[in-house]
């Protein structure tokens, strides 16, 4: 075994960083107010699923596939539903008309509408629109430094006169159309943009379109790309929000991208920093890393006591329009949604959410309250079942969970320690995870049923013991290999006299430590079952028994535990 | 169609938020200083992939998934490493031999494992390192309010106690082993614990372990449950830097899970409060969640100038262990690593791609900056030609750029326009996504090939002019229909009489407004394709052709563009 020394530079195999990247610059906001602020009402929320989501997909949606998405979406409550970008193609052309004409849509909806500051879009755009109601027109067109460079090889001004131009075709065309337009404007890269080009290019865009308080200039600030800490981002949307003129007027708007992993905080930082609306995607589809997953959103404020103003109460039916109407999948640990985000395999992790299960139901208060569990599942229309699953690292809080769970089974605290020994054996040599159907019918083979064990009960009856006074005389018949014998001894009761008579049998002294018994909650019967820990002369163990009759499941419960004595 | 209503209460689905959920306290820092910081080096990176991340795989590793991970950890160059819990069971203690036995580890290189504060576990784990070099002993315990209540029923002296008992224990009993121990410890479920408390118990460790600048204590403070958007989680690093006892004798580590999708800012913003240390995983998986994504923090730095001290140039092989080893699969839109995250769809921001590289080219600086791509594919051992599909979304600049990059065509600006139509029809009529090997087919189709076209070029000769000195006679071989002909025509050159010839013969006027011809850079023959654009009395088109004359591939063209005006 040699100890190698490893190569020098440990990111050896990559160029210079500092050489070929440069650190975003810093925004000079030492009076940022932001950190201090919470999010405390839900955002004007902007669905882009059927634009920035439906274009990024290796298969674009036809027409069912919109359709099926549409519906989620209001159903949901979004009041604001970006469906295409209709200058651009015939699908998005016809799509919107579907919409208009054929979609239902509530008069508290507004659809919107994605269009370049070019005149000849513009003119497609506004017959895409005719007799939607207060339909917004989205207009932009890029503005970052290095778009100006090198794509269009324009100066500022040559680039604000492209938003300006559009800015009056657009409000020129909405007035001779009668009037009804809502507008948005976007200085596309705005996070590649220096801020005093953004704030100078939307006032003039709203120097041109002239909103209200009633009739508000939706002015969307995109994180087209992110390219920054979040905190950055919650920086420039606060600096453009004191610094552009009537704020009274605007309603801002967040659209945040996912390069670095960090969409959401974004978005929740930018709320703080004064936004009033976020555009977004279901689970974050959308261009390259995603547009911002409004979902996680909406639920990381409902744990926070806000009320999200959308409905996700059925997350799976959302995620099944989803993964049908995208073509995609969500992955395993995807907030709130992931097939794994309720399973917890650690066994501290299990024992602590078990205790904090049983907690709430002795509080019997709404308040949610449980280790490791930010949300109730149900909540989100998943349920407890799956939250704990049994693997090598798991332990007894688990193991007992799942038989209390999904088979009604109470197991006293040292029989829980005792099984899972057994559990831990078979998952330690196994490597893999063990079902909880698996750790029931182990618990049946091992405490209940006992595949050939030597003893079996078959029956017994009790009489007054005629000597001493109380006392009770037990007769059982077993079988004993096969062959049937009639034991017989005396006690206080029938569990006692019945010790009595198989430790006088089978040669051993046996004596009951602890006992419990209770019905079984699930199952077609309603049979009882009953723990009993024995004590021996070499140590004590678990036997278990189940029966419609209570005494009998007793009985059984200490041929089972004389089974797995004399088996050692 | 009638125009529903929408039900009242928007997320009338759930429960009360505010009943059921309570906000996160804020933390009381107005005088913060981390939104001012930036990240400027790289914080010591432990891995916790075969403890963290194995524990919550449905089928966790055995030996060889987990030593395939291993490997690749040592070799990204992580020092630090996380490799179980060897006293909870015996597929992790054995893990943990091999790895000091024969796993080649380098010197600079610290195991470290996990224990709970009870002392046969500690024992247990003192077994596991024998003869490890400093390897790093991590204990914990749970000190959050809820599980004090719920899970423990005890307060926060008994909390502290079992804490600092465990110190002791831990301390003495690396002493008796010779000495060479590192240790860390963390208040697991921080975020859910008062930061006096923690303070205070994480003071009560430091006093019994004593560290010093040469031998520091890692204070590991675990977002466990992320429970507050991620600047409460700096806030609450902030403060435990400034107010734990001798700071100069401690390492601060972040541990942070992605309940809320945040797990990265809260990292990077806990980074700028004042951490050294980060533990988390690859592509995080961990619990639930998962733990913060190691591999997109160190992007993250290294697209900001910043060398991430890991080693992410060859991030398929990391993904591919990744899938191997966890049995999972990354999505398509994972940070730097998923499939579609180097993929434009949209025709703006391919044609924006485009230039920029081109821009890159001339300028020929190491500097990094094309629209949309915060990082250059290659840098980590992905490729530009993945970049561009081409669906109805796209414009002229994502044909024009595959055909430039997959087959070395450069189209001229109007060619683009022109034939970006046609594509456009074929994707809004399917509603798919075009590859690029298609679009290739259906140019040649339509420009070069064109089957069943009227006119065939088959040969050519031309002659000086008798009767007009410089001007040329040409006298070509075509096929009509597929009967041989030979046409005549005069002009300045072969091009021009060739024009004159086959204007006569089809009884068209044409004229030619435009030519560009180049080599093919790609192919197995020096082959030189020619655009042509031609005039006719009822528009313009364009012609092309391929030949390794290049006389015989403008003349091609011609008759191309013929072709293609007799056809409508």
């Amino acid at each position: 075994m040699s100890k190698t020394t490893p190569a020098s530079g440990r990111s050896a195999g990559m160029p210079s960083a500092a050489i070929k990247y440069q650190p975003y610059h810093k925004i000079d906001l030492p009076d940022r107010t932001w950190p201090s602020r919470t999010i405390d009402k839900a955002p004007i929320w902007c669905s882009v699923d059927l634009r920035d989501g439906n274009q990024s997909l290796v298969d674009p949606m036809g027409h069912d596939r919109k359709a099926r998405m549409f519906q989620l979406l209001l159903d949901m409550g979004f009041k604001e539903i970006e469906i295409g970008f209709p200058s651009a193609s015939q699908t998005d052309f016809d799509f919107a008309r579907w919409c208009i004409e054929e979609g239902n849509v509530a008069d508290d909806v507004s659809l919107q509408v994605l269009v370049q500051c070019r005149p000849e879009l513009i003119t497609r755009t506004f017959e895409a629109l005719e007799a939607a109601h207060k339909p917004i027109v989205h207009f932009y067109n890029s503005t970052s430094e290095l778009q100006r460079r090198v794509v269009f090889a324009k100066d500022v001004q040559g680039i604000k006169q492209i938003a300006t131009d559009a800015a009056k075709m657009i409000t020129d065309m909405a007035a001779k159309a009668g009037g009804g337009y809502r507008f948005q404007y976007s200085p596309e890269s705005f996070t590649g943009t220096e801020l005093e080009v953004a704030l100078e290019i939307c006032n003039a865009v709203a120097e041109i379109v002239k909103p209200t308080p009633d009739n508000k200039l939706i002015i969307n600030l995109p994180s087209t790309v992110e390219m920054a800490t979040p905190n950055i981002y919650a920086d420039q949307i606060e600096w453009m929000c004191r610094n552009l003129d009537n704020r009274e007027n605007l309603i801002i708007s967040l659209h945040p991208h996912n390069d670095r992993g960090t969409g959401i905080a974004a978005t929740e930082l930018g709320l703080m920093a004064g936004a009033d609306r976020v555009e977004g995607t279901l689970f974050g589809n959308g261009e390259r890393t995603g547009n911002v997953d409004v979902v996680t959103l909406a639920l990381n404020m409902f744990t926070q006591g806000v009320d999200p103003m959308l409905d996700c109460s059925d997350i799976e039916r959302i995620k099944q329009v989803y993964e049908y109407s995208n073509q995609m999948v969500i992955p395993e640990r995807h907030p709130y949604v992931g097939e794994l985000v309720y399973t917890a395999f650690s066994g501290s992790h299990q024992d602590a959410i078990n205790k904090g299960m049983k907690a709430i139901k002795v509080a019997n208060k709404p308040l949610w309250e449980v280790p490791y569990l930010p949300i109730d599942p149900q909540d989100v229309g998943r349920s407890y079942e799956a939250i704990i699953r049994i693997n090598s690292q798991s332990g007894k809080g688990g193991i007992a969970y799942v038989l209390q769970a999904d088979y009604g089974l109470n197991l006293p605290r040292s029989l829980q320690v005792e099984f899972s020994q057994d559990i831990q054996q078979i998952t330690d040599s196994e490597g893999k995870e063990v079902s909880p159907k698996r750790i029931h019918e182990r618990f049946l083979e091992r405490y209940v049923d006992q595949p050939g064990a030597r003893i079996k009960f078959v029956d017994h009856q009790t009489f007054p013991d005629t000597e001493v006074k109380g006392r009770r005389v037990v007769e059982a018949t077993i079988l004993d290999n096969g062959k049937e014998i009639v034991i017989k001894g005396t006690g206080n009761g029938p569990i006692d006299g019945f010790v009595d008579a198989l430790s006088r049998h089978i040669g051993i002294d046996l004596s009951v430590l602890d006992y419990s018994e209770h019905s079984i909650q699930r199952g077609s019967n309603a049979s009882a079952i009953c723990y009993m820990e024995v004590e021996h002369p070499a140590g004590r163990l678990f036997g278990a028994g189940i029966n419609t009759n209570i005494v009998a499941a007793s009985l059984e419960a200490v041929v089972s535990a004389a089974n797995r004595i004399v088996s050692r």
